[in-house]
């Protein structure tokens, strides 16, 4: 089987058994209840674009395991071009649909993560899981499917360790160990894009002493496996998604996030690449946020030429030339370029390693993470800035009261400036969605926080090398090292 | 009639004829109806906090017309400490409702500057609007009303003034002047808590020239005047406050920013402060923006303590220690003392009008406003930083779900960290609400754009006198003017 | 005696004995020898602007001793419009001057703090220090003598406490208690203005405990008593000073810091104000802190000024418009009147104390304190990037070279650009001086580094304050306390 | 001839015309004089650490001209590893010296950028200028020169171009044209390294119109050629270097920058690769650009790893350990892995030239001149406020004064802290050197201002593109364009 055209991934997510709810409702079909509907559309693009030339160049690559043409969310990263490749690719897709398709693209890291831990595994323990994952890879391929990722646990008590805690299942665990597979219970939370996806790969949340050593586990399920109950979380004015009208201008993407609740469920041994062995979970986390942190840049970029373009139509609407804010879109696209640029240097200053796969700098895709928790509020703000008041806080009559029989004309005329009332509303509700509103991707905590990154940076600060280096230029010979108290 | 209880307040908003519309709808009762109950609440606060004597002593102060005990909202300012304890009675309001009571405080600043602008309209034109507006003022203090203040125009095309747009009621105008009084057409929008207000006073929404003088008008009306149609519009979230739960946290305060349509609506003499009178206009709006950017800065600090509070108490929740935040922390409250600080300045470097209004200082209140169109947006930042995940972009299950009765149990068992699964969720979705949701009251183009503040700055900057103090310290002696040319 | 004229001042400096070192020689006129000439021409200025009404108004009160005009630098700061003149009086003075003048403004500060400390101390212990004080104070008035203060000692290991350090001298201490006085050893460090002053003021440099009791002294002494070695320290570029021409533009201003060495210096009981009441020693320090780091906004906003201006003058010399700069100029008028401002707030929000003095608010002089510490390097920066090249470095020929016999013609012609060569570099000199040269004065660690000052914040922060307010809002009843272990 | 040794180095520059001044002074020996010594020995760093094989592989590639082992600074960047590498090369040789080493760096992208210029030259306009460049280039690596590169010019006043200055040889000029080569007259300012260089590679300062076509010339020449006078400017406490002790603590590297004085200075044609192809003048401009605003990332990246290890090594100086300052140093890693990672990824996004030649990313390297032209100053403010007051305006005694027979001893009992006097001297020296000395490279406007930069930005912004997506994602189909008016 081939890529798989619009009107497949559609058909493949209405074949699904329901296991979504939100607002208490089961959803029945995701592709047409509003509640999923416009991420399902969003997801959906990367199959309809492919009928387009130039897009598909950007969405597809070859596979290294069948030399076929595949979609490059279900690729190897293999050189530092293929990183170029994703950034620009999550960029495109942030252009296309407003917010975040991470019901393909966070699946794509989980999936390279385990592509080099298994690899490792298999080297250090003489398991087979190298060989399972790329068995059930080449399927995935074959069958183009929607894949989304999972990392988050629940944590309960911050302070604590997952054995631990008073309720043993606040991180996912195995909880039972069976000759074809594991039974694996617990939660996945704040899950972005399941909605879209036809099967959700698990990763473990965090590194693991040997005491935990049953939350180290990583395997991939469909979306519909049995036992699992999916509950789609608020967003801003997601409610919204159910009225009428363009109050959510956008219709073509959409962002979801969910609580996985898992009620032991069973996963066959062929989709388990991780069943307990603790040692290597740190760095199956840190390959995904390897890759991760560099790419989200380009995430955070797209949806920045949004913002950039929904601040100017919203100005022209006003009657105000572009020009005016000069300054402020120049900044605007320092702060995309920046984001975007760092994750491509990380990239680039990235390392084979033995299994094939190419891993992002660390430091560099750390550093990335905090630019990425800051700057895209800066670039909001700028946004909002420009486009006014009607924008700031999406300050304007509901589409409802734009339609009433009684005042709406009034409205209208109100509300009409340079532009038409209409295309001026829509365009300060595409900068109210994206700064404010259903399209606000969460940048800072997804992907993990920026004061993880800095610990991150910490580590491979390599501080010492510095005040040698310091300690020459100065001519300084005592030897001066860190002192034992704190001040 | 003194200072009026809670219950005499709520009665007499029951009272009023049914105006305010939302989604289509009239609201029969704002009280009670969900879309204004919260604001009403908050604004009701004012009057039922009478009863607690230290917040009595915020609220209220002496009349200077009669001497009788008066709701501060309704005194007018006439030294640096009137100015201090409004922007303490506005942030103390922020702390208690979590939000804006423009309701009162709008129309407290818009009062104040037609106090002024009336004194220096009859000393220069021999007119009796001072003592008109006295007149009414005393009443109104009687009374003890709720009061909106009104200043923003549709506009239209920003590149023009009113005569010039196509369609001449962009700005709200005179289109009728009869001996008893004026008829007003026209419209004025995003305007702060009329739900809760038994009266607008309206200001001129700019300087005018000669040729737009039918704009240049101010008067008082009844909110539920004949012929005024009141649109609500919309605010982050804003349908959750017809649900049931916690989805919103806050039941004691809300926001309302309404469009007013003005369809020929008969003003009587006795409450019409300006008139045609287009070279006063000017100064109606700088002596309304001297005080309202001088005080807003207490208003975002006062939130600014709220997302404080609400930040830690999502932290704890997660079982972190402040502690761990202390440099968030920290900053946090150095953009909130700065916006506060900064108000408080204006105020003591303000001048004494020979009206015996005092009047802030222009610069200290247009630094103040471009303060307070940024700081906030860092300290939202530093909660959603803080309060992790759940935060950011309210990432929880609705309280639909967490009440279901197929899964309610598992998602208050994974929702569960330090403390309740409830407590964790009402402090998080407050700092959502305070950052991300209905309750962000947008402080940055409410009373004007930092661009616009940036002009008056520019105004007041005294550009020559820095470069000849710097020229004499050079030692130049050469003349050094400004070049004609541009680069 | 009444207010000294320029020629007085100076000749009191002349009298003085000779002990202030620099490169290893004794000045033996600190009015003409070129390191200390600018600086004293600075302090001179003082009493040279009395002449000038204006001047004479900012300059001078009337003592609350004597009912008599003095200097504002030896009054008593009584109510909230005394620190704003405080406030004015030194940014003025950086206007005038281009930089600091602490040898009398450090000086003042100090003497407040002990006006309010001995007051307490006389209350609590019964001694005799506050009359003493007035004693001294009232006879310093009659002289009108310029004063210097100083509180920072050398420290050592800054982990430890005074009597924890290996040598017991590194915090000024007393040695000997004699019946007419004390005898005291060890070093201040870093006092500004020392060269320009007739007496210093000594106050302790920390709070103490009982231990570290001998620690806790203050008093006051001639510049030139037996036993006091000064050597002053370097600036940047401070050895041009010493050069002829205009690479040092400033000839009317000037800033040193002095280390000052007492080898076991005697100090009459007249002149001793404390002298082991260690209990009181956080209090001096503290009084001190809260007028200086409100004032200190002032200086910076002074010296913010004279940045505003000379980048301007070099612009214009280039040939370029400041409107090409608004952006830019209208945001180092910002940061020069935000910490202008929060000055100006901590005064206004200041207490009475029972002494008469007027407390500056803790919170509020903190705040500015980190503002200080920051936004006059974005000032700085602005001022060298509308400069250009030749100001953010001073890359340019020395004064020697530009008149060379050989090229000097050359570097002329090559120099001039809409305005002549000199003017041109005169200009970019001051910028250089003031933002990277012998101007700069030190505004992050002078008076108590950032650190430090948020530790003071954290301090007032009340933040157990702010979670109630955000629980009430939220609807939390669960009790929520700060958790024992950290992150 | 091979890569040349340390000897052979100094060697050929004493052997060289004295042509340089300062102080009105004729420099003999460039090697010895202590205002060049410094920056010459930095500079020989590049020849001395070819004996290190690691430092060797950073500083020496293959000539793609004839195999040879050749200097980087020689080389011809052809592929995204060149530009890391170049990088890494600039990053290093500051952690070496402390600061620029620009007598070869400026050169090196100065000869890149006339080999793509030179070749579309020769293919658009038929002359064999690329046959002669090559043929320079060739013998340059052979003899293994230091190149410095020159583009600023006088530019007289900013408005106006070359030929409408009041004075003709405010830019560069071909005063004539011989059959043998060419004479030009005027000045290149502020060139960096020339003291250092064997040769000076120069540019045109601009993009030219036919009008100023005699403008538009680059060619290279011997440093010191016939009718060139070079004055040296000054810097930060420049004079320092002539003073003996640890005032300037570093002695392995220094800057200096240049005025260069063409008077009438015949260059033969062998050494002339553009004299009046206007058209092709922006295009030198523009190629140099984009490698060196991508590269100089490297540098302030390297000066700031001298800041972090500096400040750590006074806090430890002074007691504390470094812990107490993580935020600050992971916010200095981050501004130096910002400029770093965005030149890398200007290199990584770059395009082969048809020439051979590797093209920067125009829009990513004029990003990171705007983060260049200001992390480095945060960088800068958080190593002083790390270091503290000594530190922050290296406000300690002389070198003279801690050596002083009188009261040395005093000053070094009283300096001494955990470490000794002299390393915690020498360390915030350091710091002093590196922040507001003799160090400071002037990244602001070195290799053209922010501004500049900004406006290429724009040129790179393609608003119109992100409008579209805005306005599809909106759902507009009304045409909004560009207005004509302004606000």
């Amino acid at each position: 089987m081939a890529l798989r055209t619009y009107a497949e991934y559609i058909e493949s997510l209405k074949k699904m058994r329901p296991n979504i709810c939100k607002f208490d409702d089961l959803i029945t079909d995701v592709t047409t209840n509003p509640m999923t509907r416009n991420t399902v559309e969003g997801h959906a693009k990367t199959y309809k674009l492919l009928d387009d030339p130039a897009e598909r160049e950007i969405l597809t690559t070859v596979s290294h395991l069948t030399g076929e043409p595949i979609s490059r969310y279900l690729s190897i990263i293999q050189k530092p071009e293929d990183m170029y490749a994703n950034s620009r690719l999550k960029r495109r897709m942030f252009q296309h649909t407003g917010t975040c398709t991470g019901g393909r693209c966070v699946g794509w890291t989980a999936l390279n993560s385990m592509f080099t831990t298994t690899w490792e595994m298999d080297q250090k323990l003489g398991t087979s899981y190298h060989k399972t994952f790329l068995y059930w890879l080449k399927d995935a391929q074959a069958r183009d499917i929607s894949i989304a990722g999972a990392l988050t646990d629940a944590k309960g008590d911050r302070t604590k360790t997952p054995s631990m805690q008073d309720d043993p299942d606040l991180f996912l665990r195995i909880v039972e160990r069976r000759a074809d597979g594991i039974v694996v219970r617990g939660a996945k939370v704040m899950i972005c894009g399941v909605a879209a996806a036809n099967e959700i790969f698990i990763l473990p949340g965090s590194g693991y002493k040997e005491s935990d050593k049953d939350y180290a586990v990583s395997f991939v399920i469909p979306r519909d496996i049995e036992n699992l109950t999916i509950v789609e979380t608020r967003r801003p004015s997601d409610s919204r998604e159910c009225e009428e009208g363009f109050d959510i201008p956008v219709k073509d993407g959409g962002i979801t996030q969910a609580y996985l609740l898992f009620e032991d469920v069973f996963v066959p041994k062929e989709r388990v690449f991780m069943a307990g062995e603790y040692e290597f979970a740190l760095n199956a986390v840190k390959y995904f946020i390897a890759a991760y942190r560099a790419a989200i840049g380009g995430c955070v970029a797209g949806q920045g030429d949004v913002k950039i373009g929904a601040a100017i139509l919203t100005a022209r609407a006003n009657g105000l030339s572009s020009r005016v804010f000069n300054d402020k879109i120049t900044r605007m696209h320092i702060n995309n370029e920046t984001t975007f640029g760092i994750g491509i240097a990380s990239a680039a200053m990235g390392k084979k390693h033995p299994s094939g796969s190419w891993i992002c700098d660390m430091l560099l895709s750390n550093v990335n993470k905090v630019h990425v928790a800051t700057l895209p509020y800066e670039t909001s703000l700028l946004a909002q800035e420009i486009a006014g008041g009607i924008a700031e806080t999406g300050c304007m009559p509901s589409y409802k009261d734009f339609k009433s029989q009684k005042y709406g004309g009034l409205l209208e005329k109100y509300m009409k400036a340079k532009h038409s009332a209409e295309s001026r509303i829509r365009a300060a509700r595409l900068v109210e969605w994206a700064t404010i509103g259903a399209g606000v991707p969460g940048c800072m905590h997804g992907g993990g926080s920026p004061d993880g990154a800095k610990l991150m940076i910490r580590a491979s600060e390599n501080l010492e090398e510095k005040v040698q280096i310091a300690k020459k230029l100065a001519g300084i010979t005592e030897d001066i090292p860190e002192p034992d108290g704190k001040r």
